[in-house]
């Protein structure tokens, strides 16, 4: 897979997933640069330094002198996010997407959980985005640093999920004030896809609906801006 | 919309109107040639050098070399804003955006606002993106809603957005965590863009700093989520 940007291959290089090859753009000489290419000589990776136009054909978007190669993302489990908890000594806080497919929505939402410190998201196998090359990018490198479960059915994790105490929330509208509800303890928020939202099924699933307050003729927001409205609403909460 | 001819290029130029694409004819070089392509580059409006013959398959009547691409959005004076706040009985309730260069991200932050209840958004007229077509499509719609001005200064903007009561918070890293601020009352907040942040000048002229709380590695929001996370808040104060 391929990553591009200053973000994206200092989050890379501070995480532990592999970079068989780095290329670099010639003559630069700002400090994160320096910063960059020494961290990633210390760790013994091969540096190729190139021409801008040969990064520019390597890829499409803005790679700011960095592109690297590094091995397919890999996905962790559902334990994972439990032990991640554990560790930090806090409730459980997980993010489960319903099929976000858009790759731009998906890496703004790992993104913005990364920043909250949630513990894991959960995608589905099936009708989802997988966290591909654009998603990384978009994610400004917090794929590197967030642990994403893919499960075959997230309505029996759920199960799992409620076994283990965890309460799990639905964001939808019509639901309850997210503002007037309890959010502290173990919880998972889930998010419907762009177009369909929360599936029925999956909604009945879970404990509780809730909303987000709108005030405006349009009746709905962003996926990746409503979960990270409510992802903060909770962070509040737990102070 | 198309528009064609130097002088309705030139007119479309030194209005408020938003020009997407200028298609302009190749080794033109009349002093007023020079001058639109100048304004326009300028301005950081897209300029595609074409032959003559394009431009005559692209229009009917007589271009003069120049054809351009036209958003029919209307601006807003910030007197508007603080009407529409009386008018809803409401303390104003203002987003400076300080340089949203990203379409995308503006389209975003304009559909969130309106979703919030926000009474109007303020940009700058240069280092900002316009509202173009990409704008009023990522808006889903919200841009029809929502009042937006465009300022000469920002900074002389805040000026009389303090003389008029309204206390401008800017949203940077550094500053009180947000849901420790009181966020009631007559509020502006300023946003920066996604490279710089917020000016240094600007940040000067704002009553206070506010901060959204970051607990991962990653060390910054998206400039449209967070916005959406201190709109939101300001909203739960509102109660």
């Amino acid at each position: 897979m391929i990553i591009e940007g200053k973000n994206a291959i200092f989050e890379a290089l501070n995480s532990n997933q592999t970079i068989n090859k780095l290329m670099v753009q010639n003559n630069l000489t700002d400090n994160m640069s320096n910063q960059i290419i020494k961290i990633a000589k210390d760790k013994g990776i091969r540096i190729d330094f190139v021409s801008k136009e040969v990064l520019d054909r390597k890829t499409t978007n803005r790679h700011q002198g960095f592109v690297g190669e590094v091995t397919d993302f890999k996905y962790g489990e559902v334990e994972d996010i439990f032990n991640l908890a554990t560790k930090r000594g806090e409730d459980p806080f997980i993010v489960i997407l319903d099929g976000i497919e858009d790759p731009h929505n998906l890496g703004a939402i790992i993104r913005t959980c990364e920043c909250a410190g949630v513990h894991g998201i959960i995608i589905p196998e099936h009708r989802s985005c997988a966290v591909n090359d654009t998603v990384v990018k978009t994610s400004a490198g917090a794929t590197s640093n967030m642990i994403i479960a893919r499960v075959g059915n997230i309505n029996s994790t759920i199960e799992i999920l409620k076994k283990e105490g965890v309460w799990v929330y639905c964001l939808e509208t019509g639901g309850d004030e997210m503002t007037q509800t309890n959010l502290k303890g173990s919880i998972a928020i889930v998010v419907g896809s762009e177009g369909r939202g929360v599936s029925r099924l999956t909604r009945e699933k879970c404990d509780k609906t809730i909303s987000i307050k709108l005030k405006g003729k349009i009746n709905s927001l962003n996926a990746s801006v409503a979960t990270a409205v409510v992802v903060y609403e909770v962070l509040r909460q737990r102070g």
